[in-house]
């Protein structure tokens, strides 16, 4: 596959204004969008660091993916999400490799992007994300 | 401190030439670097994934930094280095605004960068490198 560039760093934080402000103080990182998706159990906020993107990840309940990781691992790094130009080929290609996929089709993520899952045993633990403009 | 970039995603590996090659059949990433430091415990490799980077890293023994990360956490994402033109002028910032620091002074880190480590809990659980070049 690909990969254009590292599109984000997905982070998991327990507080989402608390996050915004530090990395806002710390690194000089500016809010780009923030967006709640209820049906996706998250509230996000997508933070330019210079040339750079972290999504800052909050969980809106305990029984969500996030809400889980955190009751799991507690807040940190939680994915790192790869920008392609087509979503769709290129996990025709990943499932043809015998890749391990979370997601078999592309659907819609946050801020409106087309988004796949790799399953982190395709990565050796990493959760990775393809990303493309929507 | 004004980031200018992500400058790597430093990814704890159990095996080194097995993750080389499985990044470079996924995201068609290209190896940039590769280097064993004894001192650091740690054996390296840089691979650019389109215009971004993913650092590999393999403990040299179990009592290294990386080999403790893997007993404890296993093979994943470890830290997130943040490109600054300057590291020890943005220790210095970071220091007076009370941030936590594992490295009060730049060091040499790999590759021949200049390097500090900050606690993670000045970021929410983030360990975060500042890198610049050296």
């Amino acid at each position: 596959v690909p990969v254009r560039d590292i599109h984000h760093l997905g982070v998991a934080v327990d507080d989402l204004d608390e996050a915004v402000e530090t990395y806002r103080r710390l690194f000089g990182a500016e809010l780009e969008h923030r967006e709640s998706v209820a049906d996706q159990g998250v509230e996000a906020a997508s933070m330019r660091v210079g040339g750079g993107r972290v999504e800052l990840l909050a969980a809106l309940g305990p029984d969500t993916p996030v809400g889980r990781f955190l009751a799991k691992r507690g807040p940190g790094m939680h994915h790192v999400a790869f920008e392609v130009a087509d979503v769709g080929a290129e996990l025709e290609l990943l499932a043809a490799s015998g890749a391990e996929l979370i997601d078999e089709r592309p659907r819609r993520g946050l801020f409106g992007l087309q988004v796949a899952f790799l399953h982190p045993d395709a990565t050796g633990g990493v959760l990775a994300e393809l990303v493309s403009r929507g």
